[in-house]
């Protein structure tokens, strides 16, 4: 389902085909934690600012309003209405993340609901359940996200608890998308390479994994708490082992740098919550470093945001607007600064995406990839 | 300016041409008090849901950005990005509705900004000021708008200064649009009826303010604490006073059938805040009345808000989906609720406006009026 249509170093442009279209690669997915993007932006807004795929969380639809609703009402695509790619989160990450009281067992986790405390398991069978209900179009592996730093000896237990796990998934995705009334029956299942920041470990493991043959394959476990160098010495470590023939996804990362120096580490998915959150504190991007809107010198700006941008907000409000609209606490202002954020993140992958075809991508690697993270 | 096109009793079908363009009548003005609509809505989502005229507030606008801001980015019209006729309320209401230390002299009002506590003093000259330099095209006469139950001596010593006030208002606005760098030389100034719930002192000060022949005028003072009866009363003691070929304005009313029956006693202007923060507490309209859209009833239903509404949110989206949005504190909750309750005020006046030119508008305001307002 994937195909390499040309490489440069290990940076590569591809395509991968979903149930729901056809994936340009490298590609920035856009986080619908709650089958709704921050900001108040709709599956429609989704189209205009460029997105391809659209990310929503198992934890969190499970809890609230519960899978078997989004089932009831036809799956997340229909119940959103959002027709493109769909990937979803297994809420590995956020039962340790979120959750209190949790208890880690063999057959999956004990914990509470963030929302309302009440107690809830879930395992390998119980998330692809969630998953398959959703009807998603890629489902992510259920597996524990170690923290950094890690003790070697947890992180190898865990690794090897992920892996036992993972051949779980399979069985149970394989069941529940053959299924008669399955909601989406081309949804299939991603692994996740884990191993914190032991590179000997990270192989063992992406080895083994790689060994059940999945369609995509996701490296965890990264951007959560070490420095940027060992996560890009860990992709580095690990990718080599990963199959060449299926998509690579670096999960919850990051910033523009840290998502082209992946890009040239061969990483091809990305997701991240960061242009929405930095978005939703006036911290805006643009091809020449990171503005704060909120600064007294936008005050009569007539500029847009970026005036190499072509987002919605861009092609139509002046930076003075914005940073009205940001003082008078305005709704409007987070709208406008997540739409223009992640347009932004859209049109970087698009922008790296043609720098690939054309054979420049060393070029902008050196052009963007400091620039871009930095504050002016 | 205005053209009455049918009347129907009192009921009037017009036309009132602003430099911006010109406005069907009945009309309900979609509020955006400091430059933005709530909710998140935008200057291209104004138009979606098809606004006529929007109306932004004096008082706010000067103290956030500041109206010599607005100006400078070339008035409200560029500074927002909405090209069709604009309203700006004097900021008479909002100065005795949130400052603090407020003193009334004759020359105006001193008091205290409730942003940042600093002194102002605002009088007829000023609200004018500040109003050309906003370049709405209809400006508000600076105002009292005096509390109800008010003493009648007190309401009566206010209707006459308000009355002297806006001498002041005309030729302090005349002075402004006819500078030669006039954000709108276009501007004009509408005139406020006031006098709490006594008639005659409202009789009388009508006859009074419409000497100044004004392009047209506005009651004030109600909806704030009389009941329905009195206001729909006092609306057809002062009317058969305003002048014929004027546009009247009932300023801040109100529920659906508050508006029908004003519109059946002679109105053909509005504005209220009432349909965006009843959509911010989940409160939406549909032609059968309003619903509660947070009631777990709505939890797995599929239909739209309203079955019978062409609004954006109602041609896509169910409500099992608006209701999860509400419940997991989405602002794209906010978002689809106020567009859909603005949509449905625009759309009450339209089919105003047609039941009018049908002849059918007493049929129209039977069916509707008190049904509009029940919550189902």
């Amino acid at each position: 389902m994937f195909k390499l249509i040309k490489q440069e170093g290990h940076a590569r442009r591809g395509e991968y085909a979903t149930p729901h279209g056809v994936v340009q690669t490298p590609v920035f997915m856009n986080v619908g934690t709650q089958a709704a993007i921050k900001g108040g932006l709709s599956g429609v807004d989704l189209k205009a600012i460029g997105c391809q795929v659209e990310l929503s969380n198992t934890y969190h639809l499970h809890v609230r309003p519960t899978d078997t609703l989004v089932r009831d009402m036809g799956g997340l695509h229909a119940f959103m209405r959002w027709d493109g790619p769909i990937l979803t989160d297994s809420g590995g990450f956020q039962i340790f993340s979120l959750s209190s009281l949790r208890k880690i067992k063999e057959e999956g986790v004990y914990f509470n609901s963030h929302v309302d405390g009440r107690h809830i398991f879930m395992g390998p069978e119980e998330s692809m359940r969630i998953q398959a209900n959703l009807g998603s179009d890629i489902a992510m592996a259920f597996d524990e996200c170690v923290g950094i730093p890690a003790e070697r000896s947890y992180a190898e237990a865990s690794c090897a608890r992920t892996a036992r796990w993972l051949v779980r998934c399979k069985e149970a995705l394989e069941k529940y998308t053959s299924e008669e009334d399955a909601v989406n029956p081309g949804q299939v299942l991603w692994g996740i390479n884990q191993g914190a920041v032991f590179h000997d470990l990270r192989i063992e493991h992406m080895k083994r994994i790689a060994e059940l043959e999945l369609p995509g394959y996701a490296i965890g476990g990264l951007a959560v708490g070490e420095s940027h160098q060992e996560m890009y010495d860990t992709i580095e470590a690990v990718e080599e082992h990963m199959p060449k023939d299926r998509p690579r996804y670096l999960m919850g990362v990051g910033t523009p740098g840290n998502i082209i120096e992946a890009v040239a580490r061969g990483v091809d998915f990305f997701d991240c919550v960061m242009p929405a959150r930095n978005g939703r504190h006036g911290h805006l991007y643009t091809w020449d470093g990171i503005i704060n809107i909120k600064n007294e010198k936008y005050a009569r700006d007539e500029q847009p945001i970026d005036p190499a941008c072509g987002c919605h907000v861009c092609r139509r409000y002046s930076r003075a607007y914005l940073r009205h609209l940001f003082k008078a606490e305005e709704i409007l202002a987070l709208r406008f600064s997540v739409m223009h954020n992640l347009y932004f993140y859209n049109s970087l992958m698009s922008r790296m995406r043609q720098a690939l075809e054309d054979g420049d991508f060393a070029d902008f690697r050196r052009r963007y990839a400091e620039k871009l993270d930095k504050r002016i």
